[in-house]
C-alpha cells in the first residue's frame, strides 16, 4: 500500500510508492570517484597554474605562496552586482528588476578529485569556514535578501565542472519558495510554541528510525517526507536562525559530521551525483525563532517527472527508514 | 546585465541569466525518433500483441477487433483506489495518510515510434478525447481532489517507457504547489476583477514578441518567466477552470494545436525530451472565475542544479523572446 506524508516544516506532501520499492543497494552506480579522476587536469580552469581562467580572486588560503582554497566570482553569473532592486511593470503584468546580485565560486581545493568524504576534517573545515566568511559578508550588503550556499556534485546534478566547488549566490528578492517555507515554519511556532526544526530533532532522536549519526552538536536524519531516495538532512542541534550565526566550535562539529555523511555516500552509493543545499533565514532575520539553518543533500539518483513538475510532490520509491538504516552500517 | 522576471499568475521570481546566453540552434540534440525507433518492439509491454503485460484495460477504442488507444492501470502505481483519506499523526507531529489515489496509463497509439507531432490532427482528437474522458470521470470521484493528466517524454523527461503514452492521476489532496497557484490566482482576481490568464492572453497577443502561434482559439506562447529554454504555454482564449470543461469543438482545435506546437518541437528541435502538463483546477472548482485551465511544456534540455532546488527561481539561459522567434519560423 502507497502511504502519502507531509513535511512537517513545509507542509508539502509526499508519496512514498511502495508499489515501485528498490531496495538501497540498486541505487549503487558503476563510478567511483578514486579510480577515474587525476589529482590534477590540464584543462580544468580551477586547477593550479590555471588561476588566470577565473576572473580575479575575492579571497584565498594560501601557505608558503601556495593556495589551498580560492573564492572568485563566476565567470559566467547568475546575478551581478550592479544595477537596482527596483521593480518595473510593463501592462501593469510583467514585473521585472535588474539581476542584481552576486555569485561566487568556491574552489575548495588545488587537487582536482579531493572532494568531501575523502578529505581530512581539517580541510572540510578551512571550506566551511569560507562558506561562513562569504556568508556572513554577504549579509551584511543590505542590497541582498537571501545569502544561498549550495554544491553540485555529478553530472546528473547539473554540474558542468568536475573540480571540488560550491557556489553562493546572494539574491535581491527573499524568492516565493523560501517565503512559503518560512510561513509555514511561522505558523508551527505560532501554534506550538517551538521551533518546527527543534521539534523534528527531538522526536527523530526519540524515534530513531531515521537517524543516521548524532554527533558533536549536529544530528543526521534521512527525513520522515524525503522526496527522494537518500535525501538526508543534517540539523544543527543548537537553534540559530541562520548559519552565519554558527559559533567556531559549532563550525567544527558541522565540518567533521559534514565530512563524514559524505563519504557514507562515497563508499556506500559509489559516489552518487547530489546537490547540496543550506537552508537558512533571509538575511536580517537572523534573531528569529521560528527558523532553524540547516543543510540537505539533495542524491540525483532519480528523475523527476511531469507529476512532480506538475504538482510539486514527489513520487520516492525507497523508504527513508530504509535508506538510514543502510547509511548507519556503511 | 542578467534580469529577474516574475511570473505574474504564480510570483515565482525567474533569472534570465543573459551572461551565460545560448542561442536556440545551440539546443539542438543529435537524436531523430525517425531514424532511431521502429514502429513495432517485441520487448514493448505497450506493443500490439503484449496486451497481457498490462493490468486489464480501463477502456479502450477499437475497430474491427484492432485497438487504436488503451487507458490501462499502471502495473506500479504510485497511489491505488484503496484505502480512506485519512490522516494520522505520530508524535503530534508526522502526519500521513494512505496512498488513496488512481494512477492510469493512456498508450496512445499502437505504433512504438508515433508520437505527437507525428500523427494526424484526428489522432491527437482521440487521445486528447480520451484524455477528457477520464479526467471526467475521475473528477466525480468524491476521494479524488485534483485530476493531473501529464506526459513523460524521453529519458531525460523521466520516462522509462518509449512507446507514446500519458499518465493521469488523482490525488487524495490539494498539494501545497497547487494551492499556493490558486491563492495566487484568486489574489489577482480580488485585485483586477479578471482571470490572471485571460489578462496574460490579452497582453501577450497585444505585445506578440513571444506568441509562438494563436489559432483555433488557443494561444500558444513562450510565457514572460519562462524556467528553461523552450517553455511552452498552450491557453486556451476561452476561460474554463478546469479541462474537463472543454467543449468538443474546442477540444478539436486544442487537438490540431497541441500537435502542431509538438510538430514544431520535434523538427526544431530534433526530439528534445520534455514534460507536458495540464494546469486545472481542484475537482470541485469547475465554477471558478480566478482559474483558467492550460497546459504547460517543460524541456528538459537543461539540468535545475542546487539552486533551483535550494530557492525555487530557476535560472534560464535563454530569453522567452528568442525560443518564440525560433519556434514561429520552424
Amino acid at each position: 500500500m502507497p502511504e502519502i506524508r507531509q513535511n512537517p516544516a513545509t507542509k508539502e506532501w509526499v508519496i512514498i510508492a511502495t508499489e515501485r520499492a528498490k531496495r538501497p543497494e540498486d541505487f549503487i552506480t558503476a563510478e567511483t570517484v578514486k579510480e577515474q579522476v587525476p589529482d590534477f587536469d590540464e584543462d580544468c580552469p580551477f586547477c593550479p597554474g590555471h588561476e588566470e581562467s577565473t576572473p580575479p580572486e575575492i579571497m584565498s588560503r594560501r601557505l608558503n605562496g601556495n593556495w589551498s582554497l580560492r573564492v572568485v566570482p563566476n565567470k559566467f553569473p547568475a546575478l551581478i552586482p550592479e544595477g537596482e532592486p527596483v521593480r518595473e511593470k510593463e501592462f501593469d503584468l510583467f514585473r521585472r528588476m535588474d539581476g542584481l546580485g552576486q555569485h561566487e565560486v568556491i574552489i575548495e581545493t588545488p587537487h582536482h578529485n579531493a572532494s568531501f568524504g575523502q578529505i581530512s576534517d581539517e580541510k572540510a573545515l578551512e571550506i566551511v569556514t569560507a562558506y561562513r566568511e562569504r556568508y556572513r559578508i554577504l549579509s551584511e550588503d543590505k542590497r541582498f535578501k537571501l545569502v544561498k550556499i549550495f554544491r553540485n556534485q555529478g553530472k546528473a546534478a547539473g554540474t558542468s565542472l568536475e573540480h571540488p566547488h560550491s557556489q553562493i549566490v546572494a539574491t535581491p528578492v527573499v524568492p516565493l519558495h523560501i517565503r512559503h517555507r518560512l510561513e509555514e515554519a511561522t505558523r508551527f511556532y505560532d501554534d506550538h510554541g517551538q521551533c518546527v526544526f527543534c521539534r523534528i530533532i527531538e522526536m527523530e532522536m526519540k524515534e530513531k528510525d531515521r537517524v543516521v549519526m548524532e554527533e558533536d552538536g549536529f544530528l543526521v536524519i534521512e527525513p520522515f517526507a524525503a522526496r527522494v531516495p537518500f535525501e538526508t538532512w543534517i540539523l544543527p542541534r543548537e537553534h540559530h536562525a541562520t548559519f552565519g550565526e554558527t559559533t567556531d566550535s559549532e563550525l567544527r562539529g558541522f565540518a567533521k559530521v559534514l565530512n563524514r555523511i559524505l563519504e557514507k555516500f562515497l563508499r556506500g552509493l559509489h559516489n552518487p551525483a547530489y546537490n547540496l543545499v543550506f537552508r537558512t533565514a533571509p538575511t536580517g532575520d537572523e534573531e528569529e525563532e521560528y527558523y532553524h539553518w540547516h543543510v540537505q543533500i539533495i542524491p540525483r539518483l532519480t528523475t523527476p517527472a511531469g507529476f512532480e513538475l506538475g504538482t510539486g510532490v514527489y513520487i520516492n520509491i525507497t523508504l527513508p527508514e530504509v535508506t538510514a538504516k543502510f547509511l548507519r552500517k556503511v
